[in-house]
């Protein structure tokens, strides 16, 4: 069955995967992991081009997605000419292990390869928590805006990530899944 | 009258005002210009509140908006905080001199400063025209995705902008202003 | 007397300001303070004209430097037609009340800004502290890597800035000195 | 034979490589070339360690460089960690299909991955060609200033490439090539 919101994601070592695990159970979107090679099926194909929603998730490494995720991107060249994705609803989340680390990098690129795709971008759409009673586990502590933002220490196993950077995306997701039925 | 479609724009020579007047002319956009002190009136703050969309319009000038523009982005600090602009319809287009010049940098800009009011970003959604037989007149030959782009020769009168580049714009308001009608 | 370094700063409340000054304390750095309406003097000009290096220092307003920076910015556009900062060394820092808070869009303006003028750019070069044991007051624990980063809660005054992250500001400027005193 | 300036280079059809071959004619710089799965032998590693500059020279893909140039950069992560290439010199180039397609969002990326291993930025350091009278061949008629920009129709040959762009990629390369002699 074929889902309006699909979450396309790569995680190097479970993280990203898991929070876009926790989105996608709230929500009827459908998880489209990208293998070890940056590849997908044909059936992992066909869930994007069915959704009206597409959301980006992957860690940041070394100031962007990593390669595998660069590769799916790169194979939808062919998509962008045939403006096959065109007026898609767009959103993307990042996670790495410094407070900035060049996340922002990742969403700068999330929204442009949207852009090429003629999709359009949704953003976060939640203040930051950013008084001095500001706690690590608050909603959107991190301050992003154009998308959700995940801090995961270098150590951390996926049972660590924070609380309420999992919630940051939960309730991003939900807002994206939200507006599609909405222009649906 | 209120209008659903409002072009908020600076212009240091007139360029930028002339490409907003043309796009502002085959829709029903409302054009908000900022004066040369950086400053709005009250009605023109009310046509920003009371519009579903907003088009933010300036040249680049040193790699961004000009500080007239830049004023009035901080001057909404405090509608960010409310959350005033919340779901806004965003786009935006700028002008300079090169192909390029930095104007992506403005771009960028323009996205997350819609991304912090929390609002959706509409992407140009026209390939570029980019093989051996494209000509300056083609929509979209300077090969913008995120919003549209116009390249203007450093010594042009605002009679010689190029006509497909304020075609491009053009072509990306009314992209704009039918989300608005379809969302509405 | 001309300084090899100069940091040229904007600051709206003051913190800005104090994290320059510590950092300008332990080099030969002058400081030149852009004024509430964007303006130098011919002295401070002189400064940065004589100057081998410029730090560029501002908060993060909505996105970007506030406009008194960026007016700064655009005036200097006679002397990038002249190629007159021609091959000077430049850095950035810059202080806001998120941990992204869209930051990076600033330090990626800044690069661009020294770009233009033909210059250098030198990055932060120090490593995160982004393992489950790092602490706030730890050097570079927002993780920043093309310039230093500074996050002050939005209530906290200018006493209450995080050392460690004026620390941070302080071992980057020390960088950028260390390396004119070397190329000179 | 080690030297001190390296070109690491990633070309889909040949374009990239040829300007890449073109600039290091001039230059001592050696050409290192990605293969078509991304990675490097242990020699050519060697000519990066050993360099004092680093060039980084890919086609713009959907928004970024190619994903096999992100495997080479992601393979580069423990480089990192032990700051292993802190204050290399850096620059870089890329070539797309259009005026601007996304090519600056690539030369965002460089600049953040040149920051994160600890280096020094050159820019470009020519003004752009950008009045009436400006030609195709003229030297940055494409107005870059981060780093050198080169635009080849989407059906040119590698015989097609615009000899005003592969001029400006020479003569940026020269430029960081004096730095380095003068830095040593």
């Amino acid at each position: 069955m074929m889902s309006k919101l699909a979450i396309v994601v790569f995680s190097g070592y479970g993280h990203t995967l898991k929070i876009a695990e926790a989105a996608a159970a709230d929500t009827d979107a459908v998880l489209v992991e990208i293998d070890a090679n940056g590849d997908l099926d044909n059936d992992q194909w066909q869930q994007l081009h069915s959704a009206k929603g597409i959301i980006l998730a992957a860690p940041t490494y070394m100031g962007n997605v990593p390669w595998q995720f660069k590769k799916f991107a790169d194979a939808t060249s062919g998509l962008w000419a045939e403006r096959a994705w065109q007026d898609k609803i767009f959103g993307g989340f990042t996670n790495s292990s410094s407070f900035n680390g060049d996340k922002q990098i990742t969403m700068i690129w999330m929204q442009t390869f949207a852009a090429q795709h003629g999709g359009l971008w949704v953003s976060l759409g939640v203040l930051p928590a950013n008084t001095k009673a500001a706690e690590r586990d608050d909603v959107n502590v991190l301050g992003g805006s154009a998308g959700a933002m995940v801090q995961t220490p270098a150590d951390a196993s996926v049972d660590e990530i924070p609380r309420g950077d999992i919630e940051t995306v939960k309730i991003y997701v939900a807002r994206i899944s939200e507006l599609i039925n909405k222009l649906s």
